[in-house]
């Protein structure tokens, strides 16, 4: 009968143990991270002593430095840099611009080159406006009404759609697709509203691209607030004329590193987990919530897992990727080894989306992923994470879909996300310690939970 | 055949104009709060024209104008006020309060005075400083230890919870109660460490309580900055003493409103929704969060219903509540005015946590309502709000409890509330218009659903 207790007792401490782990480790991997002070103190380090760094900048070299030091201090088993060429693309000294009309006087205008213009030269450019609200509106001109006016791309992004993303989607081909089409049409430049769904005083700025088959035209954001003035006063005076200055130039393309670190599996090192951000940001800002947070949480999910001193099965792989707002050359490195080192990949998650407390997880993958996460959820529900659904992942990893790798994605609150990305909004004080460090938590229970239970 | 096919075309319209009819509401109810920005607007008035509004200030008075006003300009069926005595706390000229010590000097300390506390006298009080993390410790202490000490109490909030409302809960007590342990003991101040989880070096009000068996002694906040300095200065000189000045008074009671506005229902008048949320706030803020939002969101809810048209069946009653922050009196008077009005309340809703996303509701109700919010939750699910839990509602609300009235209150995103709540930090510019407007079409939302299904 002892003997009988005891096994039972056994059981039901390895049964209820074993049930309870998961949840207690979670539950730890929680704790750490919300009184941890050492990944927020890293942001402002990024934010504050590099500050804003495209890729080709001295800044982007620095934050490959710092990355990389901060990776080995952590005690990753290996840090190592992936070099490729990236752009190399000057803003220049700062942009300039005014509308003149002769009916409502002259006011300057808040604005910024987008990532890749060219320059309007010292002397600038000055004309009559077109303003229009779509493309369709644009090629629907007759071309003799564009020809050499500045084009204004006007249309806001939507201010319903609940998940902000949408209304950035819709908005964004007026910044990287409106210098093409202005200039296709005759235009001399274009002006394009800020990506965002504030009405604020500052200029986003953004990646835009050019067609060999049309002239390079300059290609500048104004802000929502000068966009709004400008509309109302070209409804009095069609006549007026903007003026804009800007003196970008592209250089020639120099070198530049993913930092990588890893913690070895110690079941099966050669099946790897990457959780990846993006160490450039734009110059206009310190690169906070786009992507500095994201480049703090994989470190802080390594660091999470190093000092609560869980082993893991699997290669746990941190990727800080370069040139994720230009060109994605970081990204498509990272793939070209991946589809060479002759590793598995098991996962790849991506933090993109601000440092906003996380609301789950998108995917980007198969029933197995699917069901996996459904079989999760309980675990994660007491920690504000409920949502869990199909949609894209995030630039830098989705070239590894090719390889079939299961894609991730942190889905932080979008709400806030467009009041800073790209502008000068986004500093370091924008980002809250315990939003940020709930999402690298999040990001660690994501990972522990598939090194454990794999698919 | 014709016939049948109009027929079944017919019922086909109905059919599906009555099961989008639900959802098509609550869209139309968030793309106007979406689009709408006189809330904001209103929000902004409140905090920069009028500003923190203790019960009893003129400021309260002119926030209760602003109020009656502002209701009568959206069109409200009835706008009116309900009349009660508060207490009328000032806090006088602005505190001062140093450290001294031999070893480590001279250094300033941010601090404010608990909102109930008596003064200092001009003189102030210097005192050696006894430090507790909790009341058992203190009330442990050999009385000669305590006596003629300032009493420095400087439990921290804990960081691990995920809903912050746990932490506030949980070391509110030597805010509330902690002079009175204080005094009992022989102690001459209280000091107490601010209620937050931030760690910055502002000091956190709120109210404080007394026993009329022991002395009324001073009780100030400390920013947890300067808890944090205190303590380690503690360490290395026990010795050190602290002077605190405070010249706070309590003068007579004065009279001072709620504001009530409602839209009558058109089947059932008598029966009625209450949406409330409290017009006072702390001095030594602009009461965004605390609850300028709330104030400006149930407003929104009627204007929501008014703009859209929307009919509803039974009375949708805004009450904008005086003195949340010292006594509920205002809670009091509309909880004896439902007693005896002849009404019957189907439901109050109460918005007081800050005007982050929302994530749900909580209620404190019995099983139908349960039933019928798990009945409404795919209907809601869209809009971030996921949390439908039994719990408390807020303090205004509350006392409806007794005559059987199911409350709710909405939640949202807690992360950031204790960063501002009772501190000069809760200003209109830590208030995201988006967050905010997503919060007022949530109860609008809900209000549209339990006035169409009641329970």
């Amino acid at each position: 009968m002892k003997k009988l207790l005891l096994v039972f007792i056994l059981f039901s401490f390895f049964r209820s143990g074993h049930a309870q782990s998961d949840s207690a480790v979670i539950r730890s991997l929680f704790n750490a991270a919300l009184t941890n002070h050492e990944s927020y103190e890293q942001l402002r380090y990024l934010c504050k002593n590099i500050g804003g760094r495209i890729c080709g900048s001295p800044e982007a070299a620095a934050a490959v430095e710092w990355a990389a030091q901060t990776l080995n201090a952590f005690g990753a088993d290996t840090v190592w840099k992936q070099e490729m060429m990236v752009r190399n693309w000057k803003r220049g000294e700062a942009e300039y611009a005014f509308a003149n009309s002769r009916v409502m006087g002259k006011a300057e205008l808040t604005v910024c080159a987008l990532g890749g213009s060219v320059g309007t030269g010292k002397q600038g450019v000055m004309a009559e406006v077109l303003m229009v609200k779509s493309m369709d509106e644009l090629r629907k001109m007759p071309p003799s009404k564009v020809k050499g006016k500045i084009v204004f791309f006007n249309r806001a992004a939507d201010p319903t759609n609940i998940y902000t993303f949408a209304s950035y989607g819709g908005a964004a081909d007026q910044r990287v697709n409106g210098a093409i089409e202005a200039a296709r049409m005759g235009g001399i430049a274009a002006l394009v509203r800020s990506v965002t769904l504030q009405n604020h005083d500052y200029a986003h700025t953004g990646v835009m691209r050019y067609d060999t088959a049309v002239t390079a035209v300059p290609a500048l954001a104004i802000s929502p607030a000068d966009a709004g003035m400008l509309e109302e006063w070209l409804q009095i005076d069609p006549l007026l004329k903007v003026f804009l200055r800007n003196n970008s130039v592209e250089l020639p393309e120099v070198p530049s590193h993913n930092v990588i670190a890893e913690i070895r599996g110690s079941r099966s090192p050669d099946t790897v987990i990457v959780i990846g951000a993006h160490l450039d940001a734009w110059d206009n800002g310190e690169g906070a919530h786009d992507d500095g947070v994201g480049v703090v949480q994989v470190m802080e999910v390594l660091r999470l897992f190093k000092s609560l001193n869980i082993k893991l099965n699997f290669t746990l792989r941190v990727v800080e990727f370069m040139d994720e707002e230009v060109a994605q050359r970081g990204a498509a490195k990272y793939a070209e080894y991946a589809a060479n080192s002759g590793e598995f990949h098991l996962a790849a998650i991506e933090t993109d989306r601000g440092g906003f407390s996380p609301r789950g997880f998108s995917f980007d993958a198969g029933e197995k992923v699917s069901a996996a996460l459904e079989k999760w959820k309980p675990l994660l529900d007491d920690y504000g994470l409920h949502l869990f659904y199909r949609g894209g992942s995030g630039v830098d990893i989705a070239p590894l879909k090719k390889l079939g790798v299961p894609l991730l994605a942190l889905v932080p609150d979008s709400q806030r996300y467009f009041d800073y990305q790209h502008a000068p909004t986004d500093r370091f004080e924008a980002v809250s310690q315990r939003e940020m460090q709930l999402g690298a938590a999040s990001i660690a229970a994501m990972v522990f939970l598939i090194d454990k239970y794999g698919w």
